[in-house]
């Protein structure tokens, strides 16, 4: 891929290829194209909050753990180590030494639920940082801005991801400033050129809290700026399983089928699969990650709480019949006394082994729409998934 | 190596072959066998307090850090995960999934640096647990009986390891119990057996403070046992480097040439080429996993503090001539970058460095022992360690 010379904008556009449909539900297996490498869908990003995907080595991410692209967090990578070291650094990819794809965020969630000051107007966010009190202004310009420095081969628009519950009204009127929001993200990133000589996308985001009107009117402006490909925000924050599944559904027969739909910050492994049967093509979530840290594992036949007197003298495998290299070195009894103790190589255990979970799990899903076979494995699966180990 | 089904002692007894001697120093290059595994000497071994070197997969110990022998902590495995599941498990060895040699210490350190509450008396030591309060007493007996059951290949005596500065009179008495103790622990383990198949080795500690006279007297003592090693504990403990390379030489001068030693606890880079340089041909010490922790790191080049602002955009690699994985992947800034921001890859890419490096250094000293090179090697070595980058 070689930039034109001549060319202001980037001719590269991310390609997406869709490559088989389910007959008897809404999932599809497809490709995506970027200047890093392709992503085979339905996919699963691991969540590199400030760079880093926690307790893992970029080595392990990519041999062991199989991850195909992984996301960054503008809100943190702004604040630490800022875009000063960034821009020098040449983007995040020669920053951190990953050198697949990456989607950032916008910033917008982690100010809305992390920082300590904030006041949301027509021009932007305004908040205090949670690490040193300092004051910034997060627009839709400035989040394309930086999200340029960065360097994320997928972009996400700026947006007001609303709380649940949220008030209609207030639903109503925040659907309404995103949509202008993204006029001045897409404007912004339309006049400005990437910076490190590979091509950028920009995804605009779905709101509209529980209310299947405004998630209908939102999802019709979104599908009408025709960027490369959509996402759905606002989802999994606090309502109930059913509820996302029915907004999932009534926006994924809105957005065009020709393009990738990500569902934002989902979920667990049978939120996966559900959303994927609705036609949900990318997902992120701290979930695996951040649980893991706390002991959950998830597995193919459940889910195993590492801090369960149960394990103590359990000294089989952590998961026998898996392919990654920690789960047979190791066995419960010794990650669940690595847990207990607060030992970091137990945080390392416990990430890889999920993050490695949830990859084979969306390959799984992947390889059972190719073969048809989709339908009936997810109705096993998502029982098998919930179950307590 | 079959034990003998109708002795009652093991057979096999640890060897230790002397390779080279260097000529301008009292430097020796060796090989210790184990039912483990060999261990090329002068070597140091990485700390696994709790059952995990801190920050680092198995897999990681062996293929990139080349660890040959890891050390457990008694005090924190009686505590955690207990005698109970290391004894079900099989042993540390299949607990922790580390195959190669083991070495415990006694519990004696941690129990006077880390208990809360504690009585040395002729019997032993009494001790209140530093996670729930809970009261414990070990005796020599108990050392040995617990060091049988968390099987390591060599395990150590039960002693009294005085702090510095220690008072004269102190430290006499204190040496004189040391060696009493030293009695029973020898017949304890001589009239026991090791749980899992394979044997275990005893090593007795010399002590004596600072004192060349307490020194000598203990060397004497411990070399008198004639165990198949020996080990000099109660140095790094605060005294002047000088005081402590005195006393290795002394010691060193007594102690058996065609017997392993043993320097416990110790120490800088350069502690360790001076100590080879005296005579000893192991070490351990938790200040390369500590530190790394902590953002410092050791070079052949000297020390480099990652918290320091100077990194903050220095992109080129942690080593750019290391054969580390890790040291080519990964730039100083984006180390700097996790380590002020405490990620937990702060820690793992650290801790891999200063164990490779301490790997690569005893191994480097061992080279030069065998090619003769050792002395002005070592010369130059020390003042380009102690540098600041
Ligand atoms: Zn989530
Ligand atoms: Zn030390």
């Amino acid at each position: 891929m070689e930039p034109q010379s001549n060319s202001y904008l980037c001719v590269f556009k991310m390609k997406f290829k869709l490559e088989a449909s389910d007959k008897f539900s809404k999932a599809r297996a497809g490709e995506i194209s970027t200047d890093h490498g392709t992503i085979k869908t339905p996919i699963f990003m691991p969540v590199g909050t400030a760079g880093s995907v926690k307790a893992v080595h970029q080595r392990e991410l990519k041999d062991d753990i199989k991850a195909q692209i992984i996301l960054g967090n503008t809100y943190h990578l702004y604040l630490r180590p800022g875009l000063n070291t960034l821009e020098k650094a040449g983007g995040l990819h020669k920053f951190n030494g990953w050198d697949g794809p990456i989607l950032t965020d916008s910033g917008g969630y982690q100010v809305y639920s992390l920082s300590d000051v904030r006041k949301i107007k027509e021009e932007g966010v305004t908040f205090r940082s949670h690490i040193d009190g300092s004051k910034h202004l997060f627009t839709p310009e400035v989040a394309m801005d930086i999200q340029r420095v960065i360097g994320g081969d997928i972009i996400m628009a700026f947006d007001e991801c609303t709380p649940y519950p949220c008030d209609y009204n207030y639903a109503k009127k925040s659907i309404d400033m995103t949509h202008r929001w993204l006029k001045r993200c897409c404007d912004r990133f339309d006049t400005t050129e990437p910076k490190y000589g590979y091509s950028q996308t920009l995804f605009p985001i779905v709101q509209g809290s529980v209310y299947k009107d405004l998630r209908i009117k939102s999802a019709e402006a979104i599908a009408s700026f025709e960027r490369e490909g959509n996402a759905i925000g606002g989802l999994s924050v606090g309502e109930p399983a059913e509820e996302m599944y029915a907004m999932t559904e009534l926006v994924c027969g809105i957005l065009p089928v020709e393009k990738p739909r990500y569902l934002m910050g989902v979920g667990t492994p049978v939120n996966l699969l559900e959303n994927i049967a609705l036609g949900i093509d990318m997902f992120d979530c701290v979930m695996p990650t951040r649980n893991a840290r706390n002991g959950m594992l998830f597995t193919k036949n459940g889910i195993m709480n590492m801090r369960n007197e149960k394990w103590k003298n359990d000294f089989s495998p952590i998961e026998a019949d898996s392919e990654l290299f920690s789960d047979l070195v190791y066995n419960k009894a010794y990650l669940r006394h690595l847990i207990t103790s607060k030992e970091i190589l137990g945080a390392q255990i416990a990430t890889l082994h999920n993050l490695h979970f949830y990859l084979w799990l969306v390959n799984e899903a992947r390889e059972k729409i190719i073969s048809g076979e989709f339908y009936d494995w997810k109705k096993k699966m998502v029982i098998q998934l919930a179950q307590r180990l």
